[in-house]
């Protein structure tokens, strides 16, 4: 037997990070070249804490997996923690390093986006400088789907479905009565506005809804989007728009942000809300027309119910190469997906040098957005539409998802 | 064959409505009794404005009534209006009952909630007075659980599971990091607490969550709100609380009323916004913790790719029901579901006069909701149990739900 595994989570949930999780455990135990698996509660936090877990123990039969892939959010639990220079605070890195020789690891899995990657790039650079044998590969996730170096990110497919299934229910739900209505969904992604133009996977020929999609990428102008919708909403009985929760005004500011300082309660209390609201708001008081804002909020990254199957098989196929790389005796790598073919859709996994993709953030291409700015082209949908495909048949107890629940 | 049957749909959408419209066009159409089957679009409006279609026409196959019983909203639309009594507007009831001639129609179903029996109890009472041999009927539809004579409505199961489903996942969400908070779920409601309680069955022996159930049936205090957050937020790491947006204090206004009244943007414009919004507010400002709040808002009765099978046969049995009494010869009746056994569970159809169900509410039993007045009891729990069992395998079409819509 080899020496043995540590795996954590870390950044923002998605309903897709426990499948990379299940396939980096598969692969070890299936190589016969890997001792123990662990697991570190709440990112590097839980090495740090001595908060290890026996995943052996926890992940016993193939049901196990199973349930564990169809579980939203992080079975590890995850962090916010940015590991400090090594010229900084050396003590950290030793406490890690301590740790990692207690438990005899040899190999060192992060599953994470583009914040986490920089925890891999500086744990992989230390361990090569000190002679430290210990493999360290980042397994790469987040529905923002902003990770350079991959075709897409493992978790931005089931929160793409998850969007456009709902957005699609909003449009029926929107267009239900014989009267004229404006509906605006505010979608995740406070950068990149992958999630947003994935609203567009909703449109039907019959309503021609989701009208407008605002993404981060484009300045947005408040008067620009009261003559969108007043435009439309001549032409269309129920215009649906789609808004990013990111959007900035060509000051740099999110739209909502010089609106809501100027909004507060009897006590002086600033009042938040997202953008969907603020722009409820205006279209009410600008317009006045019948207006509705829904906010997707969490369940965007948590909708395990309506996993991508795409999505889940890449997710735990990104796993299992990680863990495959690792063992081939690479380090400091990313394990990343390739679009190998578009018709028939087919990917292949690949690693990537970790510099390529810690702390970088790629954004939708300028060409993928229409010259009028508040709509997608076909080779947005083109390159989307494969990566919601396929349905995942979670278990379920009373009726009810079954979630995997480490009770260490 | 017998003469031709009409059939609308009104009030607020649901996503099993359209299955009560199969089953009553399918019992229609097994039953060799009836001539040719109508829709009218947007409702009883659709009726006045001879907008009504040829349901034979739109529905052909097996595969159609399945897709339209997978579709939420209304196929045939909806209105919100209400009938006038015929001494105050004479001449609509006139033109009701002239299409109605025009179209030989002698079965008159209306789908709807509580509004919409006034409706159905105005009609069957008119056409009773002035000799009219047609049938009508009502087929109970409401998220909110709130008709009287029925066990509970169609529509009420599949809301129920998305919101018990959502709830799960906001749980699991809300425990990713290690460190401590409160998440607030605004669960639609305005007057009956049946949807917020259902977020119970969301809870788990792990993580306890949801920790407070606040229903619209007690008066609701902001300071007890925020005491029990606050002894909470002390034991618990993750407190997860769900709340009716209907709850009102003692002096019977909305508990974000009195706030948001005071609530204005620069332009002295009053800021509009759910009770999850406010109590989060709330928290931030008493109590100073981390805290979010997440609103289901129009998913809660759109989201027809989380049915409950156990809802969808019923929607679908009811509307057949009714059709089968109307052809027994009945009038002025609504087809309700009898609960026949609680385990193992069953429901048997019924009918009930219009008049004990019209303009009448079901709320929530005090006994149902405990001592505390922050929770619900063992009995609502398993009155709500069977009604989100099972799952509706939909139709899909490039990954996402395939839905029903009427081109007419």
């Amino acid at each position: 037997m080899g020496k043995n595994m540590l795996i954590a989570q870390s950044g923002g949930p998605t309903a897709a990070i426990n499948a990379s999780l299940s396939g980096a455990v598969q692969q070890a135990r299936c190589s016969g070249q890997i001792g123990k698996v662990y697991g570190a509660r709440f990112g590097v936090e839980g090495i740090l804490k001595g908060n290890i877990v026996d995943l052996d123990g926890c992940l016993r039969s193939e049901e196990d997996f199973h349930v564990l892939e169809c579980t939203p959010s992080m079975a590890l639990g995850s962090c916010r923690y940015k590991l400090p220079a090594p010229g900084e605070d050396g003590e950290v890195y030793r406490r890690l390093l301590q740790a990692l020789h207690e438990y005899e690891i040899g190999y060192f899995f992060y599953i994470g986006g583009n914040d986490s990657m920089d925890t891999v790039a500086k744990l992989s650079r230390y361990f090569a400088e000190q002679g430290e044998d210990i493999k360290v590969a980042g397994v790469p996730k987040t529905i923002d789907n902003d990770l350079a170096e991959t075709d897409h990110s493992p978790g931005f497919g089931s929160a793409a479905k998850f969007i456009a299934t709902a957005v699609q229910e909003i449009i029926r739900d929107a267009s239900v009565y014989d009267t004229r209505s404006v509906t605006i969904v505010e979608i995740m992604g406070r950068d990149a506005g992958w999630l947003t133009a994935s609203s567009a996977l909703a449109r039907d020929e019959h309503t021609g809804a989701p009208h407008l999609i605002y993404l981060p990428e484009v300045p947005f102008s408040v008067a620009d989007f009261l003559g969108d919708v007043e435009r439309l909403h001549k032409e269309v009985k129920n215009v649906v728009v789609a808004v990013s929760e990111g959007v900035r005004t060509a000051d740099g500011r999110y739209a909502a942000e010089s609106y809501q300082s100027g909004v507060v309660d009897t006590f002086g209390h600033r009042y938040l809300s997202g953008v969907g609201k603020y722009l409820e708001n205006m279209v009410r008081h600008n317009i006045g027309c019948k207006v509705r804002s829904v906010e997707l909020n969490v369940l965007q990254r948590a909708a395990a119910h309506v996993l991508s199957a795409t999505d889940i098989d890449e997710a735990r196929g990104v796993g299992q190469a990680a863990v495959r790389f690792a063992l081939e005796g690479k380090t400091g790598f990313v394990a990343v997906i390739r679009r190998a073919s578009q018709e028939p859709y087919e990917a292949s996994y690949d690693c990537a040098p970790i510099e390529r993709i810690a702390n970088v953030a790629r954004n939708v291409p300028p060409e993928w957005i229409t010259p009028e700015r508040n709509d997608v082209t076909g080779e947005m949908l083109r390159y989307l539409e494969p990566l919601i495909l396929g349905e995942v048949r979670f278990p379920t107890e009373r009726g009810l998802p079954k979630h995997f629940l480490l009770r260490a």
